[in-house]
């Protein structure tokens, strides 16, 4: 896996029940998923040595995020390495505006959007109409690279930034929602229960699997769009779709990822497979698990966010004291103000009210971050 | 944590979410532990040096198996390391014969016992009734260790080894349950819901979580003597207790074990907490988390063991596609005749019956091993 993340140390621990074996590529020996490897090789996703180097004697390689540049994705391919996702899928998460015109091509639902360079285009998108969203073409995750622009004057500055933009529609949606499959390269599909999403700041907060009240047609067009799109556009490995359910109960796809999320996070302990088993089974073409919940359950699942106060373990003994079932997940990650260094997940039973779970949750997260239980 | 092994390989998945540094001392590179873990030392748990120098740095060290002689576990000790469980605790793994006199000191019911040491011994614990079960006062492990002796010839070849033993009586009982509890140094216990376990040739291959038709009552008298045992034994860490149901729903302890335990690995995916992530909170002195399942399900592990063909691989394709929701958990050890290999896991839900769930995992684990679904 080409990546030190969380994403890949937690692939790294599921590695170990599949008793597959796994090397990461890392920036340094302080990533996080560097910390916990047994195989660990430190270099640059950017580099095509680097990635050659450590990608001979792997039987295929994968990422932890999208970043590798496209043309040493095609040499590696052209060299006859496995490469999954390839290229050819990746870089519809590397240029939005080819994401968003192949989707549409495919009869995807998508918000509005053009390519802009001017603030004449970002008028004429407009139609006098604000807000707008800029998007940056390439390189934005967590909320970096879209800006809601309530104003022209807004837009002019981050047209100011001298990036390739996109514009898009504002949608007023009810809520988020998230669609997560898996696809090998033999072709099986598997598509875990659609689940809402929570994001503060374009960075995801909470996750409630599967999600609350979703008319059960809504969620089963949810999981026929990512299976679909993961096809069309030939995904090995995870495809998460991230959408917006309008107030009318449409939808409309936000983001795409080809690996695993923080939105199945939640499917460590409340699925059957892990979406890192899974990713790990379809990268290597085995039979894809179940992605079923066990029968009654649903999990909300908590980002952590680093606080102010570097040492977080004084608040961790209190969560475990206070609450024994919520399941602690920390990256390993040093502490910044914002920075996404963990999880908490709760599992819920046939007896548990969804909302008493997610503020049990939020309670965990918040004193894990602040120290207070309503910080948050 | 000193030894190599599977438990030791679970562990270092555990201590990934937990935030936890691991460090393993194997016998190899190539164990089954060492294979996954981030920080391998390589040596001996017979050498003091070795143990002391792995120790260095350690905050506290713990076991993947009772095999630490006595006297280096009071040397570390006296140096001031953390050793959980303690010299003082372990010995009673190590010399069942100690167990049963403060066992019995303690007035928990175990079998009627004896050290013998020649045939006259023998038969004067008979009392002319056979079988008899002569025990290894030390080392015994997965059945290696007990005989169970029809007869004064079969005695004699077994007093014949020359080894330290002990003569039990036979207990003709209905089944076998395990009872797994945590104990911490701050003197914090949590209890596992007793378990059932079916030995074959004295190895275990097949766990019920929890023990399916238990009267409630057999249940809290299994727990709370586990409690007792590990408070009354100075117990840091995991014990399991194996217990022996009799006819009439009484309990005789059997053995015990301080340690992650093999009637404990269904609750990585059936229960709140995993035994190894809870092991390494015991012994860690943080809080305890939650034993209870998911409400309304239940778990079956069955062991995998090695059957003649090296090659696992292209019956594990079959078993995840014949059935998605089977968990297999493989420790990266060679395939040996008999040799425990891996384990499978299934969660089943308030519509699944025991029986059903029960028969999937035998057809795994009998596929995995025999390219059969009947196999054994």
């Amino acid at each position: 896996m080409v990546g030190g993340g969380q994403l890949a140390r937690m692939t790294a621990a599921a590695a170990v029940g599949l008793g597959a074996t796994f090397r990461v590529l890392s920036e340094s020996e302080n990533e996080s998923a560097a910390l916990v490897t047994h195989d660990v090789t430190v270099g640059s996703h950017l580099s095509l040595s680097d990635i050659s180097a450590f990608a001979a004697g792997c039987d295929v390689i994968t990422f932890d995020h999208e970043h590798v540049p496209g043309p040493i994705l095609a040499k590696l391919e052209s060299d006859g390495i496995l490469v999954r996702p390839g290229g050819g899928a990746l870089r519809y998460t590397q240029d939005k505006l080819a994401m968003r015109g192949r989707l549409t091509e495919l009869g995807v639902p998508c918000p509005r959007f053009t390519p802009v360079s001017t603030l004449a285009d970002v008028a004429v998108f407009a139609r006098g109409t604000w807000p707008v969203v800029l998007k940056a073409v390439s390189g934005g995750y967590d909320g970096k690279g879209v800006w809601v622009c309530e104003s022209a004057e807004e837009a002019e500055e981050v047209l100011a930034l001298g990036i390739a933009l996109m514009a898009e529609e504002f949608v007023p949606f009810r809520r988020e929602l998230a669609a997560l499959v898996a696809r090998s390269p033999s072709g099986q599909g598997a598509a875990y229960p659609v689940v809402q999403t929570v994001q503060v700041d374009g960075i995801c907060r909470e996750v409630i699997a599967p999600a609350p009240g979703l008319d059960p047609d809504v969620a089963v067009e949810a999981e026929a769009t990512a299976l679909k799109i993961a096809a069309e556009l030939g995904v090995t490995g995870l495809l998460a779709v991230e959408l917006f359910e309008t107030g009318h109960g449409g939808l409309l796809v936000n983001e795409l990822a080809m690996r695993p999320h923080n939105s199945g996070h939640w499917t460590i302990e409340g699925a059957r497979t892990s979406q890192f088993e899974q990713h790990l089974r379809a990268v290597l073409d085995l039979p894809l698990g179940s992605c079923a919940p066990p029968e009654g359950t649903f999990t909300v699942m908590a980002n952590l966010l680093g606080g102010t106060d570097p040492d977080v373990f004084d608040r961790y003994i209190h969560v475990m004291a206070a609450d024994p079932a919520v399941k602690v997940h920390f990256y390993g990650k040093g502490i910044r103000v914002g920075r996404k260094i963990g999880h908490v997940t709760i599992v819920g039973g046939p007896d548990d009210e969804v909302e008493a779970v997610r503020d049990r949750a939020r309670r965990a997260a918040s004193y894990l971050r602040w120290g207070v239980e309503d910080g948050d």
